[in-house]
């Protein structure tokens, strides 16, 4: 498996854009456009909440049919909880990219990010998507365009490529994802694109994306909010070559956990106001729930999560927030390690160097480990540290 | 029912103390001391984390007894987490309080308060205890004394006295506690005293105070953290004259849940770093686990709690906390009104007039209405806004 520069565009076959309409205040980027050659085969998980965007809702009948030609995403605004005008908005995108592109309007995809309850300015973005379809391009940069139109609160971009040889011919898989708020697993998170020119059927491409978003994108929480709008789609177009996968496949399973799981990280570590990535891991458990439910509530705990933001190595909330999981366990056997150092031993402090724990907080990787010392199961989420910032984008996101 | 000022020690039969031993390192009071002249019938609630700190486990055996002399409480050490040094550290706490007070060790209670994973400065803590029980008085003064030495991070104290007539003779009940942070529900949330000089059957009293706090403490989130030594106590000396009350009573009802709503709301809004209430009311559920299940999630939701502090009416992020709260219900009928203001109506955005949002969420009381419109269920939480102060004091609290 090869890690390589990249962006959307690198597999085989596709092409991409990013354009600003006027949908965000700002003059930033706000049309993102992702194209494939040929009709792609298709796989998306989608959010859990029960309240869903329209966009989103509209995007979940079309990939009914299997077939994708394009993922239209736009920021700056949700089109959510607008009542009916949200799904006429809706209708109209995907009309005017499917004409654009000469295409069935069910083979389009779209999203909306951004604020919930104000009606999508539908005539700017009707003009963006004319001049998106006009400037797609298969060129690098093309792919990083699209990338920064749909970005909200991101600070920096998140585009992984990775690639690997199946029947003599390269195979490449590249994912992008903007975060970086109301991240909470389980409901697919935030906004993931991956493209592939694999060639691979559909049932095989959702049970490979199914699992590789268990153990990655639903492993990571910013804040345990969940959006209305959050959505990971895969294009596969089948243009590399290779003979068509119709079988679980190791080497496409690996491709995309490591496309996912690097998104994952970056997604956690640009967290809303974030100075920290904190990875949270659980071993020895009882049991994969307890392992499960440890790790995430002490990676939503607000009190370890300012802790580590203040660098103060207090791990008795950690074992609180342990404690309160709903987990089987022993108190008495468990041990707790920040940065690799001992604080925590069988529920008792152990001392340990204050000088050496002031270093290892000052990083900007804290890897905390809960060790119950009873089973054989184990997991493990991703996180960020809780920080003023934090309260300053979210105090007045809306005005 | 009358509401007064009082304290503590208002109830006939009771004296307290407060008294600073060197354990915090400001030299804040820090042993809390409350003194029934005979031995009061007694019921507790307890953390239901599953760490709990050593003082509080020997007060779930002492509580066994069913009398209570006294409740001992200190501050800025939570005697957690230290191994077996902190069983005998409490031990050795409730043996000089008992021979002090020339009764069994079994009528003391005891908890802690504070950092956890530190051992208790023993010797200062005996000393402190010492000094407690020489300037114990029935003053209302060493009442409010006794009040200041559980604070840790709250910033105004917490005490509510009611009183009401049962068989011509007065009964008095009065309550105080601390917060501020770790506050989450079922978990009693907090350290909290009662006393009543009520004459009380003991099983009446603790279904009494159980009643109080499922409606009121349990109905209060800070940060959805629990700590390991939260406990809610009652005293009941029986010194009020009544006929021993045998059987549940409205009066003594209503008495508890008047003191234990009055104090939930003080800690809601003296929530670490907070400058606002919010009250989550959820209306017309299908069933009481929907609605508790809703008002729990908005009330949690960091992305709602910023909002408010940033007065910004967003109710998108209201309506997506619902939405993944886990209940049932339809997200078309779902009206939201903030400070009576409707904002959503159906689960979608109604007009709604800027300015009068702005002056009401300017306020520091905010009531947040979630009418589901479908059933005659309700549930109700309080909370507070979530600050740049809330992160300040807890990236900073053990060092």
């Amino acid at each position: 498996m090869i890690i390589e520069n990249g962006s959307i565009v690198s597999p085989k076959g596709f092409r991409a854009s990013g354009v600003a309409c006027g949908i965000k205040k700002t003059s930033a980027p706000d049309v993102a456009l992702i194209v494939s050659e040929v009709p792609a085969t298709c796989a998306a998980t989608f959010t859990r909440n029960l309240v869903k965007g329209h966009s989103l809702q509209m995007s979940m009948r079309h990939i009914e049919g299997g077939l994708a030609k394009a993922f239209l995403i736009n920021s700056g605004n949700a089109n959510a909880c607008v009542g009916p005008q949200g799904d006429r908005d809706a209708a109209a995108a995907a009309q005017r990219l499917a004409t654009r592109l000469d295409c069935p309007v069910e083979q389009i995809l779209f999203n909306s990010t951004g604020v919930i309850g104000i009606p999508l300015p539908i005539d700017k973005l009707l003009e963006g998507i004319d001049r998106a379809a006009a400037s797609l391009s298969g060129d690098e940069a093309a792919g990083h365009a699209a990338e920064a139109a749909i970005m909200t609160t991101d600070t920096i971009p998140k585009e992984v490529t990775v690639s690997f040889v199946k029947d003599g011919q390269t195979v490449t898989v590249s994912g992008m994802a903007k975060g970086s708020g109301m991240i909470h697993p389980d409901m697919a998170t935030m906004i993931g694109v991956l493209t592939t020119d694999c060639a691979v059927d559909a049932a095989v491409l959702q049970d490979t994306l199914r699992k590789a978003i268990a153990s990655t994108f639903n492993r990571v929480t910013i804040d345990g909010d969940t959006s209305v709008c959050d959505m990971v789609a895969v294009l596969a177009n089948g243009q590399a070559g290779n003979h068509r996968i119709t079988t679980p496949d190791p080497d496409l399973m690996e491709a995309f956990y490591t496309v996912c799981e690097a998104l994952s990280r970056m997604i956690a570590k640009d967290g809303e106001g974030a100075t920290k990535l904190i990875e949270v891991k659980v071993l020895h458990a009882r049991s994969p729930e307890d392992a499960y439910r440890i790790a995430l509530s002490v990676a939503k705990s607000p009190l370890v999560k300012t802790m580590i933001f203040g660098e103060d190595a207090n791990w008795g909330r950690i074992l609180t927030a342990v404690g309160y999981a709903g987990a089987n366990f022993d108190p008495a056997k468990c041990d707790i390690r920040i940065g690799g150092l001992e604080m925590c031993h069988n529920g008792a402090a152990v001392a340990f160097d204050e000088e050496v724990a002031k270093t290892m907080l000052a990083g900007d990787e804290i890897p905390i480990e809960i060790d119950l010392n009873e089973g054989t199961d184990w997991d493990r989420f991703w996180t960020c540290d809780f920080t003023y910032d934090y309260v300053k984008i979210n105090g007045s996101y809306r005005t």
